[in-house]
This record gives structure tokens, C-alpha cells and sequence, in this order.
């Protein structure tokens, strides 16, 4: 059974409190369950891991890499503004990372740096883009 | 049964045959046999339209818009660069666009004009990248 | 009797129908009307011609110097942002042509390149802002 | 009857005397004559205000606006270039101002800042571009 | 007999007419004749393809590839601006391209984009650009 | 009793009637009797004075330097986006001056010039910013 | 008794040691103990917390959004320049943050991030630059 | 006997007070009085101006050309950052400027915007700067 | 005997599995051991510290000002490209800091902000640029 | 006989030698052989000249006009890249040059400002580039 | 009796002979003439050198350095664009440089980087700009 | 034994004159003799060479290719700003090159473009590193 890592970033702790007519009103524990119930569903283990501290989201992806990860599903939130120490990491470890954002970064002018290293970038359809996510790494163990 | 156009840009007729190393020896032909399989098996109606012309795309953008299709899955190749044009097209038709990418953009210092008015943004998991975005388009209409 | 080519790029055949709140409700076929409304009033024929595609706006200015009409009013649209080969197009001709934008571009912070070869630019007046750009050719054959 | 303002900023007192070759030879004072058989025909009241000092032409919008104007026709000149002071009091009052000049700016690389908080900008024609303008604002009080 | 395409990009069809004292007075018929004769001097096989439209030139250059082409000489014209759609498209042919400019880009400021993809670059020697393109393919076939 | 110049600039005699969804509904008028009236409870002398003028203003601090203020509270409205001259002016006399603005200028992308100058700056919390830059003033005077 | 958070971000705690001839002499001690005297003085609740880390910074001003904390003076320090993560926090929490630099960063050339989404923003004047902030608050406070 | 109008703009009243250390400690009534016993031994009218607003310095070139100047020095002071209105205003009169700064503006990384327009510009040798503009100017008469 | 803070930033703990085509098999354990074993011959003592998070190198470092440390040896990892933070602490401390990094960061195109408050930087020897910047540091000691 | 000077710029002297992947493996010798009988089979007389030293080459570019040289065939090497006093010193003699590169600079994104003054520009088909550039130097001559 | 090193740089041998509609008609051998009979009007001695290789006018102003000469008359001509060794070395010796150009560097879009570290600037009044620039060192001299 | 050759660029050769505060007091001399010392401890041929020319120092770098040199430490000193063709240079020969300067680059804000092509780049320790760059050569060449 494939093993993913579901990390949550800056501020995503916040989810459906902080501007929800951007992100919606969904919890992040709301969301922690969806979540959850996907991995039962499609039948993968997940952790799921929430933190403020880009260094702790390293060390993180560090220990990914050491316990033999499948994949990794991360929303850096804050963290991708500025995330080159993130980027690099990513760039170090042997597990595929999708990042996801909610909302269409495009459409908002930002730029994600962390997003450089990541095998996939998927945003803009609200909560489901998580499930998108996670479709498409279990489609890639497949297809190994 | 939703309707769901599949419009690809410039360039893309020569999938699997430009460049491979970078888009995967999948061939345009192929991809579309993929697209039409995957909407008898989850129960949509696609219409498949290539073009070079920007211009084109407008007009089968505009078409879609007055024939009510519920959903667009677009890759505009080529014209992501400087599609303004395709932009302000998008942000006037009440279809919700979906644009695709097989490599990821952040990586390789792209950045798509014509995204910016799109709904969502998939990129980076290669030929299943087109099937992840039907996929959310299709649970779109769902949560209507 | 004057001869007048009115030309419409990119997106102006959706008039009236896209983002309304910033073009107004008049559609493409209301303005025609209008237009062939006011030629008939102050004595000049009019071709009108609208196209999504650059490469054509380009044949039919080259056409309209072929021709000898007199001028042209032309609201390039979304062909505007990256217009170079139409600026040097109508660099190239002798028809004089004026470039019409229905809302303020300064205020939007747009920029258009094939203004630059135009020799008037006129904006933000809404619909009537057709209307003045006519009433400048007419009064530029008159001074001849 | 309606009441316009017509403003003329730094260094269009010179006009006809200042660059003949790019502003034509019309003076100021043929301009202000030609504008004011404009007002007699076109059935308009018109106060001309000159100055080449940014904070009266400031105090003078402040007047109109205080005085129920119902449009300005205004050039700038060399205001233009560095107006934010012009542009914020332009944004404040309840006038609309319509911004001429009679050169091309996109053709001669100048961007205007003063254009941003005009109802609409005319440019190009020469000494006509004025009376283009007052047919506007006079269009807009039909309007209403 | 090695087969090339000359693919004349936009506005090229007024060459000698469009600002003559930048192009020259050699017409567009004339350019043809010139490089049809060129051809029978030198033993190759010429296709002339005009168009105004990117996205027609990169349909041709498609074909030129199935059509197994030896070589392409092409002044894209005024596509070469933003022609990131035609630049990718070169990058997956596998016939040559050689782009043509009958002035110098450099003295003018000019950035082409699909330059980028080009075998080379050849510009500034007025019609005779053309011809040292020619030259430079048959030099390249004669080397394999 | 300390003597304090109030000084307000460019736009700044229409607070309260330009854009009173930004700039709050308190008049000019009404301002400036606040501003009386702490002057007289905390007990300082006030001088009001408005302008538009960049150059009036550049007069009257180069007066309050010559007429030994002890301090100057300063809203440079409009002047502050290209306030060199002022910058200038205010570096070179040795009244310290405190910016205000009651907007906060970083989340409207606003960029002062003449901020660089000032001693300190304070700006985003309305009305009461004016009286929070008089108490720093006294503040200053106290700790000499 | 409203509750203020008082929050000092990376390098706060070396004040008085780190540069002194910039920062001045007083220690993060001293500043501490004055803070507290001035709010047993001015009668408000106040809580002191210094962090190196961002991310710590965020936690600390989500909590402060669950225990119902009226306000909040900051001090980012270091944090400031590419406090991205820090900015999207403030904009996300319902407490108002005012930041505050001793110095003036315009003088300095120095951007803070985080200033963006502060309800304002206090600088230059010393030490003394905090309790102004802390006036505000206040004011806000009885303002509601 | 030539006439010459000697222009001082924004701040240069100050001279002498204002940071010293940078411009000497000359005033303006000394550098007057110079500048008179300098016409007086070199033979020349000179005519001495000082304003600190823009518009007026236009005024006053106007004037100047009206009144057939032989030639201007200027020292802009504050101007020179934004003086677009002022530089096309010397565009447009036939008396030749030399703009003169006591300090080198290249040493100090600014740049002058009015100095476009002027025929020549002379920098950095202190006070005696002035006397080698007169001295310009006066063998440019001479070469008449 | 002199002490040293070996200091090993964002990513570093993962050193010699990490690209190891960028920066060779060396692990971090076997840099450590080397590390002791130089110190051992040099007759230095040394502390090594390794952190993922920013704000704990500049604990770390404010520490090391508190204990009187004689010098920092710290490759900064991914902290160096936004690390503004970081570069106000070491300009805060009175304990000289030797940045390193194994790779020519001007080939790479990076660069590093904190290094501006460092004395001295070496890049490029790969794991023996460690060895020479404890050799500075050592030298320094002697020096004075 | 017509006569061309055949100037090679900073490191030419190491063709063959530098990068060879990139540059071929054709040496100077070689190259200036190929040169040699080049111009024994088409009629022209040549000097060859090598020189790492822009100045030098500005010396021997004075020394070809005083010689009425007829042309120049340069490859400026390292020294197009800030070539400003070669560009100029080109831009004043009367010898038409034609500036070659065997690489494709818009490929490689270098941008050559000795270019600028250049007749023509010839680029990306390697040692043969050379002879094209004397075929468009001595058609040049037959056309005069 | 004073003594000046008169430096021409690169493409100043050309002078009359190169665009004179730019520079004049004077030549190099006339301005060195009229260089010796200034001073032996003036009482000074001058040395007169040209050069077109940046590094040989470094050496030339060290050697004026270890000579004592009193001051330096410069125009570093094609040098000026990039001239940062040349700006470096000016820095390094004691004897004070002016630079000169015939022409209005603002005018033209030039900027000069060697005029970062001269005393003084002086520029546009064609072949006598040298001279004032001698009147200014021999100022500075009686000034001492 | 291994030969390397040390090279010195432009201005170089008045260290210990030029500019002591930021240099430091050892003449040329001095560092020539105190590598001179440790070549003979360390047991390792130099060759010494000063030029202010960059076309020399490109020369030099040939000829020590071509004589088998080990390796070249250099401080190109005013060469490195715009030091393109030295750069090229570098990247084409063979030998190991590592460049070394006084003082830090990235405090004062300075570029190298020629440190691109080298091994190592040394920084910001004085006199003393120039032999740590000896010391990286000598330990690279035991490594081999």
C-alpha cells in the first residue's frame, strides 16, 4: 500500500477561517477528514503533517525520503513565496512532490519558487484539487 | 451527459513526434483515442479541435460558449507565450477552462499569459495530466 | 463619398455580451448598426469586417491600401497587447488609420503596440468613442 | 446651457511658436479663438485657462468642481509626464475630464499619468483632437 | 535535388512597397523571380509560401517536415516579435532553418524571437540576404 | 510653547469630499479644528497652511527654518510620488518633519519621495495619525 | 482592559547591542519594562513575545486571533524584507497590527513585506516610536 | 552687450545653509553678487531669478525668449529630477541653457531630466561652476 | 585555544546524498569527522550545529556573540538566498562569520544575501573550501 | 582587386582549441588558410589580423579606412559583448563590416553591441559563416 | 608653473574626421594646436596623449600620479560606457580629473562610468568645452 | 614541481596607494615578495604578472595554457566588471583558475563576471587570501 505524505504549510492551519471567500469554508480539519477518507477509499496510508516553520517542512521531506515515501501532496501556502531552502530540498529527495493550490496563482499574480522542484503543479479548483493531486500520484505507481 | 471541449494549441499536432525527450512519445492520434476512451468510461461527450491559429481557438472558444458546453480542457501550446488575445476571449465565455500542461512551467521558466483567466491549472504528470483535468471539470458540474 | 474600412479584432464579435459592466450592453450587430446609421447621415461608405485572427486583420488593411480607402477605424482588441506585425502593417500602408478603445487603457494599465503606427488613438467615451473616431477621418478628408 | 472648462497646461501657451513642426502652427491664441466659435455653434459656455504651474491647474479642476462644471477638456502639456498630484485631484472631483493631445504618445514613447483618472483620452489628430473631445463630453450630458 | 521552403512571413507580401527607403524597391514578384532563378543556377528545388498569419507558417513548416524538406530559408516579418508559437515549432521540425532579415535588427532595436530556434541568422545586406541564406543550406548539404 | 507648522499638500483641502471611502469623511475644515483644539489641550502653537504648489510648500519650510520652528507635521498628498525638490528642501533645513498619510501607502503600492527626508513617518490608522505624528513631535522636544 | 500582543520579530532581542549608533542604546530589557509601565499607566494588558523564527511569529498571532486579542504591536525586524508568509497571516487574523520601525526605512531603502497587510504603520522616531503605536491601538479601541 | 537671465530652481535660495559640508558655504546673496561683478568685468547684462516652482522658471524662460535672451544659465536645484514640463519647455525656446550643478551628479547617482534639453552641461567644480557657463555661453556669442 | 562555530544551514544535514554531482559523496557525518580531526591539528576547539530553520542559526549565532565565540565557519545552504534575517545578525555581532559555499555560485547564477554581512566568503573547492576558511579564521586570530 | 581586412577579436586565436564542442574543430591556421584561398579563387585581396586587445583592434580599424580598404569582415570574439568604443570607432570609418559569429547568439542568449554599427550580421552555420560574409562584402562591391 | 596631462581616449584620434555633423570639423592635430596655444597663453604645461586601449590611459594616469601633475583634462570617448577599471583607477590617484564631451551626454542616452569618479563634468559646447574645462583646473590650482 | 602563475589586472599594481582604508597598506612589492616566500615554503614555481590591459591578461591566460601551467591565481582587479572576453578566456583553456580579491564583493555590492568561469572564488580576508587561493591550487593538485 503506497505511502504519501500530505504537508500542510504556512497558514494553511487557518484553512476556512482566514479569507474564506478566497479559499472556501472548508476546515483544515474538515479537510483533514476528506482527506482521510480518500486514502481509505483509493486505498493509500497517508500522515498528514501541518506546520508554520519552513525548516520543519525540510526536515519533514528529509524523513520522507529516509522512511521510503511514495509521494508527496504539499500546499506550501506562505512558504512559496520565498521557498528557494524548500526548493532546493525538494530537488535533494528521491519522493515525487505535487504542490497544490487552492485558488489560480496566475489569476493572483503570485509566484510560487518551491514549485520549481515539484514533478507537478495542480491549482485553482478549490478543495478537490487536493483529490486531483493524490489521483495523480497514485497513477504514477502505477504506472512504475 | 456533459459536454467538454478538448482544444489544443499551437503545435501540439506534433505530440510524441516534437521533442520527445521533454512530451513523451505519445502521439496526438494516440492522446485523442486516450480522451475518447476516458469519456465513454466516465460519461461525458468530447469534441476534439486542433489549431495553429490563436484566432481559431477564439472562434471555437466563442462556438463553445453559444452551444453551452459545460466545460473546456485546453492545452494552448505555443500560444500560452503571448495569448492575450485568448485571455480576454476566456474571461468573456461563462465555460470554465481548464489549462493543461504535460511539462512542468515552473521548472522550465515558462509563464502562460492565457492562464490567467483560466478556472484551474494542471501541470507537470505528463499525458495523465489531460485526464486529471477532465477529471476535475467533471466534479465541477457535480457539486452544481 | 469617402471610403471607410471598420475593422474589429480579437473578441469584438462578442460585444455587449462579454464583461457587459465594462463594455456595455450594446452587441456587435447594435454597433453595426449604428455605424452604417451614421454613414448614411454624414454621407460616406463603410465596409465593416471583424476577425479573431491577426494574420487576416493584416490582409484586409493590405486590401483596404490596394483599394484606396480612405481611412480606416479599427478597435484591434485583444490583438492590441502583442500587435507588432499589425503596428508594422499599418506602418507600411497609406490609409490613415485611427485606433479605437471603448474604455480608458491608461486607467486599466494596458498597453497597445499597434497604436504606434496609428495616427490617432481614441478611448474611454464607451460606445460613441466609434462615433469621434469617424468624425476625425471625415474632418482629416475635409483639411485635404 | 452647459459649462466647460478648458484647461491648458505647462507650455501650451506657446503652441504654434514652441516645435512648429510636430504641434503645427496654430497659436494659442487661434486655438482659443476656434474654440470658442465651437462653444457659439455647438451651444456650450467655455472658460480657457492657462497655466504652467501643476498646483494651480490643481486649484482650478478643485474651482470647477465646486462651481458644477459639467466636463473639462484639458491638455496637459508637460503636467503629463509626472501629474500624480493632477491625476489624484482628477480622481477626487466629480467632473469628467477628457485628456487631449494633439501628437500621437504611443508613437512617440511618452505615457501620460494624468491620462490614468480621465474619463476618456483622445489623441493625435492635431488641433481638431479638441473639438473631438468637446463632441464627446457634449454626447455624454445627452446622455445623462 | 535538395528541396527548400521560403517562407515569407508577415507583411513580406509588400516588400517594395511598404517603406521602401528601410526595404528597398525589389516587389515581392520580383524577390521570387529572383530566387526561382537563383534556384535553377544553383540546382535546387523551391517552394514560396506568403502568409500573415503564425499559425499558418507553422502548418507549413509542419508539412515541410512530413515533406521531408532539406531546408528552409524564412523571413518571418513581423512575427518574429512574439513568435514563441513559431520558435517552438522550429525547435521540433528537423529541417534547417535559416532566418533572413534584409535590415539590421541590431542597429534597430529589434529582438527576434524565433531566431532562437534558427540554424542561423543571417541579416542586414538589403535583398541579397536571401541569396547568402541559399547558400549557407546548400553548403550545409553539400557537408553531409 | 513649542511652535509646530501644519502643513498639508497637494489634494489635501478636499478631504472629506474626494473619495471618502478611503479618505474618511472629515472634512478639511473639521481637520483643522482638531487639530487647534490639541494644540491647545497638549499646548503648542500651530500654524495651518494648504497649498498645491510643491514650490509654496518648499517656501513655507524654508520660512519655518528662517522663523525657528521647532517642528512640522506634513501630508504631502500628491506632492509625495515625485516630491524630489521637496525631499531636497526638507534635508536641507533643520526643522525635524514627521509624513503622514492616513492611508497605509504599502498596501496600496504607494511610493513617497519626500518620506526619505522626514524624520518619521506614520501612516494607515485615518484621522488620529495626524494627532499620533503631533504627540512624537512633543515627545522629541521633551527628550532635547 | 483591552489585551495587546506585543511582538518583536528576529534580531529584536540583540536591541541595544546590535548596532547602537542605528538602534540606539536601549536594551530589549529596558524596552520591555517600559512597555510594561506604560501599559499599567495607560491601562491595557499586555503580553511580550520575541521569535527568531517566522513561523513561530505566525503561531504566535494565530493564537492571538483564538484567545481574542485586540491588538497587536510588531516590531518584524529581520522578518520584514520577505515576510510573505507573515503577511498573508496578518491578512487572514481579525486583530489589527500596527508595525513599527525605530528608524525610517525609506530613508534606509529599506521594503518591509509584512507592512502590507498592517492596519499601519509607525517609524523613525526611537524607542518612543512603540508607545505611538500603542496610542493607536488605544484610540482604535475607543473609537469602536 | 549679450543679455543673460542666470535661473535659480528648487532650494537654491538656500545655498550656503542648506548641507553645507556638500555645497559650500556661499550664499545666494554672495554667489548674486559674484555673478554681477562677473557681468560687470566680463560685459554682459545679467538678469538674476529665483523661484522654487516649476511653472514659474517656464514662465520665465518664456518670457526670456519673448524678450530675446542671448542665453540662460540654469541651475535647476530640485527640479532637475522631474522637470519633464521644464525640459520641453527649453525645447521649445530659441535662447541656449547651460544647467550647472556645483556637485557630480554622476558621483552621486542622480540624474537630471531638464539637462536633455540644454546645450551644455557643466558639473562639479563648486561655485566657480557658474563662471565657466558664463564664459560658454560668451564664446558661443562670440562664434556668431 | 581559539573556539569555532561550525555553522551547516538549510539542506546541509543531507550532504553526499543530495546531487551528489553538485556537491560530491562526502557525507556530512565524514565532513564532521574531517572537520574534528582539522581542529585537532590546528589546535582549534569547535562546536557544529546543524539547522534547517533560520531563525535557530541566528539563536544559534547571537549565542555564540553572548559566549564569546573567535569565529563562525557557516555554509548557509538554502538560507543564504532570502536570508535577510540572517544578514542583519551577523552584522549584529561582533564575531567574524567565513561564509562557504562547495560550489562557484557565480556560475551557478545564485546569490547570497547573507554573505553581504560576512567577512570574508569562499566558494568553489568543493569539500576543502571548508579546510581554507578555517585557515582565514585561524590566520585572523594570529593577526591580531 | 578589392581589398578586405579580416579582423578576429578576443580569443578567435584559440579556435579549434576552446570548446570545440561548441566552436568546431577548425584552428585559426586552418581557418586563415581556408581564408586565404577563399580569396585566391574569388578575387580579393585580404589581410588577416588577430588581436586580443580592443583597442588594437579600434587601431587597425582607423589604419583600414586610411587605407581605403573596400571592406571588413570581423568576428569581434569576447569583445562584442561590451564592444561600446568598437561599435563607435565602426559607426565612424567609411569601410562597410559585416559582423560574424559561427554560433547562433539569439540561441545562446549573448547580445553583441559591436553589432549595432555593423552593415550586416551573419550568425550559427559555423567556419562556412566566414565565406558567406565575403560573398556579401564583394556583392556589395559589384553592386556599387 | 601648472602642469596638465590632456588624455583623449579611444576613437579621439578620429576627431573632424568621424560624424563631424556630430563632433565638428576640428581634427585631432588642430585641438592638440589649439591645446599648446591656450597654454602658453595661460601659463601652463600640458603633455598630450591618445590612446584607444583602456588599460594604456590607466597606466598613462599612474604615471601622471608618480609625476605630481596637477590636474587631468579627459575624454575618455568609446571608453566611457564600461569604463570601470578606468573609474577605479581615478579613484586611486590624488591629481584631479575633469571629463569632457563635446556633445550633450543627456541629449544623447549616454551614460558615462568614469564620470563616477572625475572632480568635475562638462559637457556640449563643442570643441571649447575643453577649455573651460583647463580654465577650471587652473581655478582649482590659484584656489589651493 | 608546480608552476602557477599569478596574475594582477587593472590597478593592481598601486595596491598599498590606491585607496589604503579599503586595500590595506602592503605595496605590490611587498605581496610580490611575500609570494615569492611562500612559494619557496610550500614548495611551488610563480610566475608574477601585472597589466591594466584585459587583451594582455587574455594573452597571458594563452600562454600559460599553452606552457602547462597547473594553475593561475588572479585578481583581476577593474577587469572583472565588464570582463566578458576574460571570462570566455578562462572557460577555453585548461587550467584551473581561481579568483581572489581583497575586500568583500558582496558588501560593497560589486560583480565579477570573469569569477563565472573560474574554479573558486576566495573573498574578503585581505592580503592573506590571496594564499589561501595558493593553498585550494596546491591542495587540488595532491587531490589529482
Amino acid at each position: 500500500m503506497p505511502k504519501i505524505l500530505f504537508l500542510q504549510g504556512a497558514n494553511m492551519e487557518f484553512l476556512g477561517i482566514r479569507e474564506p471567500e478566497k479559499y472556501g469554508k472548508t476546515t483544515a480539519d474538515e479537510l483533514d477528514q476528506m482527506v482521510r477518507d480518500y486514502a481509505a477509499a483509493k486505498g493509500f496510508e497517508v500522515e498528514i503533517y501541518y506546520t508554520n516553520v519552513e525548516g520543519h517542512a525540510i526536515d519533514k521531506l528529509f524523513a520522507a525520503h529516509r522512511q521510503d515515501y511514495d509521494g508527496v501532496v504539499m500546499n506550501p501556502g506562505g512558504m512559496c513565496y520565498a521557498g528557494y531552502a524548500l526548493r532546493d530540498c525538494i530537488r535533494g529527495i528521491k519522493v515525487p512532490v505535487i504542490e497544490v493550490h487552492m485558488t489560480n496563482h496566475y489569476d493572483r499574480g503570485i509566484h510560487s519558487i518551491s514549485a520549481q522542484a515539484c514533478k507537478g503543479v495542480f491549482m485553482g479548483v478549490g478543495i478537490q484539487t487536493y483529490m486531483r493531486a493524490f489521483d495523480a500520484l497514485l497513477e504514477m505507481f502505477k504506472a512504475k
